[in-house]
C-alpha cells in the first residue's frame, strides 16, 4: 500500500508536534532529489527554520577505534539525563571505510536508539554519497524544530568531512585517543586547527596515565595556534566513555562557549556566515548542475579535453570557449 | 611613451627565444584581467603549451622563518651549475602576513635575481588578490616556454595556499626547522599529507643534533601515511641553505621521483588530472561571475538575505530562488 501523501502543513504540524514518524517522512522528502519533491521540501524547511534556532550542534569527530560510538551513546544518555532531547545524525563521506558503521548505526548505540527522548538517524544509503553531506544540515533543522535541541553530528575523521562539518555545527568536537604516536591523529586530517575542544577518550585503566600525558601535549601544542575569531580558548579534557567518566566537565565546557560566545556576538555571527556559505554552495552546485547537463556544452568539452591532452590549447582557453557556447548558445 | 602593441607572433617568438623583455610583457598580458587581453592571451598560451612540457614544476613550502628565500636562492644557483635554467615564481594569498617578502624579493635572492640563467618574478602588486594564484599557472607556461625548465613556486606556508599550489606543481618540497614543537608547523597547516619530501632546513651548528631528531621523528609519522597514488615514498632531508649543504640528495630526490612517476604514469596522468581541474575552476569562476554580476539576481539576493538572517527562510531556498531568477530572466 502507497502511503498518502502529506501536504506541507501536514509535515510541519506533525513536525513541531515531535512525531517521529512525520520526521523520518520529513527527512526522506528533504533527502530527495526528485525535482517534485523540492517545493515541498522548502516549504516543511522554511516552517522549521525559526523553531530550529534554540537547538545547539555539536560535531564529534575522530579517527575510526577512537570511541566515537561508545561515546556519543554515554555523552547523549548524560545529556537526556540534564533534560535534553538528543538526535544523532552521521556524515560519512566514504562508504569503503566505514561500511560497518553505517550498517551498524542502531546496534552501536542500543540505549540511546531506543531511548524515548534521543533519536538516532541511521546513515543514508550506501550510493547517496556526494548528496548526503548536503542534506545534514537540512535534517537538523527538521530534527531541531522536533524538538531536538542537542544534536550530535558524528563524522568520521578521515580529513574532507570535517571542514564542511565544521561548517554546519556551533562547535566542534575531537575525540582523540591516549596512546603513543597520537599526535599524527591530528597531522593527518590537520582538523586540530578546526577544533573548539579536545577530548582524549579512553582515559581508563593502563592508558590513563598516558591519557594525561596526551592531555599535557595537547595543551602545549595549543599554544602554536592564534586566537580565533570567537576569542574561545579551546579546551583539552579527558574522559572515559566506557566508564562514563568525564561527561561532567564536558557538559560545563559545551555551555561555557554557548555562554562566552553569545554574548561577545559570536554565535550568530557565525551562524549567519554559515548560511551565506551553504546558500552560495547550493547555488555553485545548481549553476555547474545545468552547465554540466548542456549537451552542446558537454560535446564541446570532449573535444576540448582532447586538445588538452594533446597539449595544443591550455584549459584556461577550453574554459573560455566552453563558457562561449553556454553564454550564447548560437555559436559553435 | 606608449609601448606598441605586440601581435601574438611577437610574443611567441619572442618568448620561445627566451628574450626576457618580451616574457615580462607576456606575464603582464596574461594577468591582465582586462577582456580586450583575452583573446591574445590564449593565443600565446596555447602556442606555448606544448612547448611548456618538459619543465619541472616544483613548489617549495614552509612557514615564515624556515629560510625559503635562503634556500631557492642556493639552491637556485646549485641547479644553475647543474645546467638547467631557473625560474622562480610566489604564491601569495595574504597580503597581511608577507609584506615584507613582496617588496623584497629581488633583494632577497640577490644572487638569483641577477644571474642571466634565472628568472625571479616579483610578486604581483598587493591589492591583486584573489585572482592572484590563478595566474600563476600561466606564468609558470610562459616561463616554461621561454626555456626555463626548473620552476620553483615558492609558497608561504599558511594553510590554503598550500593544496592550491599542489594542484599546479610535479613535486611538492616542505621546508621545515629542526627546532622543538615544530611537529606542530604540521599540524597547524595539515601540510605533510601532500609533501612529496620534507627538507629539515637550518641542518647547521647546534640545531644539527636536533635536525638528525626532527628527521628521525618525521620518518616514524611518515609510516602512518597511505601510500599515494604516485606510489613514490616521500623522503625526508635535512640540508644548510645557508651553507649549502643537502642540495645534492635533493637534487637526486628529485631526478628519482621525476624518473619513478614517468615510468610508473602517474607523472602525466597527474598533469592531465591538474589540467582537468584547471579548467573546471575556471568554468566555475566564470559561472559565479556572470550570476552575481546580473543586477536582478542582486537585488533579490539582498531580499533574501534579509529573510535569511530573519530565520524566515532556509538557504536552500534562497538559492533556488535566485536559480529560478537566473534561469529565466522573465519571471521575479
Amino acid at each position: 500500500m502507497r502511503r498518502k501523501r502529506l501536504t506541507s502543513e501536514e509535515y510541519l504540524s506533525g513536525i513541531l508536534a515531535g512525531d517521529r514518524l512525520i520526521l523520518s517522512r520529513a527527512i526522506t522528502l528533504v533527502e530527495s532529489n526528485l525535482e517534485s519533491d523540492q517545493e515541498i521540501a522548502d516549504q516543511v524547511l522554511n516552517g522549521c527554520i525559526q523553531t530550529s534556532q534554540s537547538a545547539y550542534k555539536i560535531a564529534i569527530s575522530g579517527v575510526p577505534g577512537v570511541g566515537k560510538s561508545t561515546f556519543i551513546e554515554g555523552f547523549g544518555i548524560y545529556l537526556i539525563e540534564q533534560g535534553h532531547q538528543v538526535a544523532v545524525l552521521s556524515i560519512d563521506p566514504s562508504s569503503t571505510i566505514s561500511k560497518g558503521s553505517i550498517l551498524g548505526d542502531k546496534t552501536r548505540m542500543e540505549q540511546l536508539s531506543t531511548h524515548p527522548q534521543a533519536f538516532v538517524r541511521p546513515s543514508p544509503t550506501l550510493g547517496a554519497l556526494g548528496g548526503v553531506s548536503d542534506k545534514t544540515r537540512e535534517v537538523s533543522i527538521l530534527c531541531a524544530a522536533a524538538g531536538f535541541d542537542r544534536i550530535l553530528i558524528e563524522t568520521v575523521g578521515v580529513g574532507q568531512s570535517e571542514v564542511k562539518v565544521k561548517q554546519m555545527v556551533d562547535f566542534f568536537l575531537l575525540l582523540m585517543l591516549p596512546n603513543a604516536g597520537d599526535e599524527l591523529q591530528g597531522i593527518k586530517r590537520g582538523i586540530i586547527e578546526i577544533a573548539d575542544s579536545i577530548v582524549i577518550n579512553k582515559s581508563d585503566g593502563e592508558l590513563k596515565v598516558l591519557a594525561q600525558q596526551a592531555k599535557a601535549s595537547y595543551s602545549r601544542a595549543l599554544h602554536f595556534f592564534a586566537a580565533n575569531e570567537s576569542k574561545w580558548t579551546p579546551q583539552i579534557m579527558t574522559c572515559s566513555a566506557l566508564n562514563k567518566q568525564g561527561f561532567d566537565e564536558i557538559y560545563q565546557v559545551l555551555s561555557q562557549f554557548q555562554k562566552i560566545t553569545m554574548e561577545n556576538g559570536y554565535w550568530m555571527k557565525n551562524r549567519e556566515k554559515q548560511n551565506i556559505s551553504w546558500m552560495e554552495e547550493a547555488i555553485t552546485h545548481y549553476l555547474l548542475w545545468d552547465f554540466q547537463k548542456d549537451p552542446r556544452v558537454k560535446n564541446k568539452k570532449e573535444q576540448l579535453s582532447q586538445k588538452m591532452i594533446d597539449h595544443q590549447i591550455s584549459p584556461r582557453y577550453a574554459a573560455r570557449k566552453l563558457m562561449e557556447i553556454w553564454r550564447n548558445p548560437s555559436t559553435d
